[in-house]
């Protein structure tokens, strides 16, 4: 779309149209939600992604001045921004502008990323499409991916939090990016969560193809898949043991089957097996001369159970073959 | 182990030991099975792994001329190669000689590959140590992987085929790459072949750790799994469609949740959504203008139900929502 051809004047801003916009991110900020705010994307039918430069910071300065002073605003410089130069919107190089005017513009310091479209069959591999998150204005990783396996290395090579914004959605469409089962979407919050970094919720059910009913994201409201209540009961589980952030344990050797964490105050361990199926478990990663007693959890049932062993690193253990589930240790000496 | 140190005369030969490994190669080829034969490999207690390359190459000049008469020899150089090397056993380039040397002694030219050391967090976004399959004289890429989604991208990059020797087995000890799930076994089987690639299956059930019961991998005999039967099935429906071997297809795109492959004689194409969950589908990969019927498959049940409705690349089709679904398609035009 040329934007001299789409009517829009981009240089007068339409004040009750961010008025609007500002009581929606109240809204959210009512229900203790963070606006993770997209300031351009590819799917663009009005122009606004090949503004120009010029135009770009001007936008930046008047949305930064509006919103900066609401507590629960994120930037997200873009969705999908790598795909916005295969399109011939925004060069990659224009990135790096827009991110320290925004960072320069904003008071308050909010945190500030930049997220990547995702291919599998190109990006499953490699991370070259990710936008350099080492620059010093950016706060955090905003991945797309469902390659939820390498967060400890990650977090090693960037030193900065990982959000996976995208790691599929739980959803019924023809899409991989939406068709996760409630079951995957749960395995999927976990590995990423105890290998210490954070996932993002969504759904993307719809009734059938071509509808005129938009999908979750689009709209809000309700959630109508199971994924979600096993999400808050993992949350509570982090909140009520002293997760306030995860450090991924056991990230060398032959324990593929795990996804583990350690809470900062080092008392609990929280080590996940999903759909692998160990019938005995040696945790030889656990601290020297440490003691645990230990519940498994169903993750799937959200039940906690007792473990009547005593676990240490040295020691097999059994456990009952059933999927999804997660041992979680206290310590006690 | 220090070659010189363990009593063993690697000069000489001893005839009874080999006449009884022939016999074995025998008794595989009447059930049916082909032989891999590993020649060097990492676990050595005997101070094979060192033998130095003038050793190396009487022992492969013996045994090639012992065993090339077998039909169903295959000759593996190796188990895990470079860990040989982490381990100080064998250098990386001690390789390229034994393979040609191998190649070159077999008269029957027999399959010819070599297999690598695999630690998920070091490995699976890389192929930096497996060999270098180019190497003409490598029939085949022999991978220990449990990243099971590259193999259409493999093919054309080292256009031969590929096996995975080991995708993880269906077991239940304390490792990741023993205890997949039966249904996570059949899911990489259809993955894989389904992809253009083949793969091996094997079981590591055991009943306790530190057991004196070696696993089914060490013994052979009966198997306990349940894997097993489902890639019977999956052998079954490729061979009475026409799948000598497959041709992957929807390797671009947003198909994330399928495995679709096609048969050389291109009147059937096979299309594994797995775990996935998508209500409707699209198969906009298929070829302009066929049309075609399609089953059901419950890879899981093994059953096989019609879908009363013709699939083409341009109309949206229901399936139910079950896991471990595949079609098949059949050419009607």
């Amino acid at each position: 779309m040329d934007p001299q051809k789409t009517g829009f004047d981009y240089s007068t801003f339409n004040p009750s149209y961010f008025q609007h916009l500002e009581q929606r991110i109240k809204d959210l900020d009512a229900l203790g939600i963070q606006a993770d705010l997209i300031l351009f994307h590819p799917y663009d039918s009005w122009g606004f992604a090949r503004m120009g430069q010029a135009m770009d910071k001007h936008y930046i300065q008047y949305i930064v001045a509006r919103l900066a002073s609401y507590k629960n605003i994120w930037w997200s410089l873009a969705n999908e921004y790598d795909l916005m130069a295969q399109l011939g919107q925004k060069p990659l190089s224009a990135w790096d502008f827009i991110g320290k005017t925004v960072h320069q513009e904003d008071p308050s310091g909010h945190l500030l990323s930049i997220h990547n479209f995702y291919d599998p069959p190109v990006h499953k591999g490699t991370t070259k499409n990710w936008f350099d998150y080492t620059k010093p204005w950016i706060t955090h990783l905003s991945i797309q991916s469902d390659n939820v396996f390498f967060v400890p290395k990650w977090l090693d090579d960037f030193q900065k939090p990982i959000i996976f914004d995208e790691c599929r959605y739980e959803g019924n469409i023809e899409f991989g990016w939406g068709d996760n089962s409630a079951k995957g979407m749960v395995d999927s919050f976990y590995r990423i969560v105890l290998r210490g970094g954070y996932a993002t919720h969504g759904e993307t059910y719809i009734d059938k193809p071509n509808t005129t009913r938009p999908i979750w994201w689009a709209h809000g409201g309700i959630l109508r898949g199971e994924s979600q209540k096993r999400i808050t009961y993992l949350k509570q589980l982090l909140a009520t043991n002293g997760f306030n952030y995860v450090n991924p344990m056991a990230v060398q050797g032959p324990h593929w089957e795990l996804a583990v964490g350690e809470s900062p105050d080092k008392q609990h361990v929280f080590a996940y097996i999903g759909d692998n199926q160990p019938e005995f478990e040696i945790f030889d990663f656990l601290p020297k001369d440490n003691i645990y007693s230990a519940q498994v959890i169903d993750t799937w049932n959200m039940t906690s159970t007792k473990l009547n062993e005593r676990i240490d690193k040295n020691h097999y253990f059994h456990i009952p073959r059933k999927p999804y589930q997660a041992i979680l240790l206290t310590k006690i000496n």
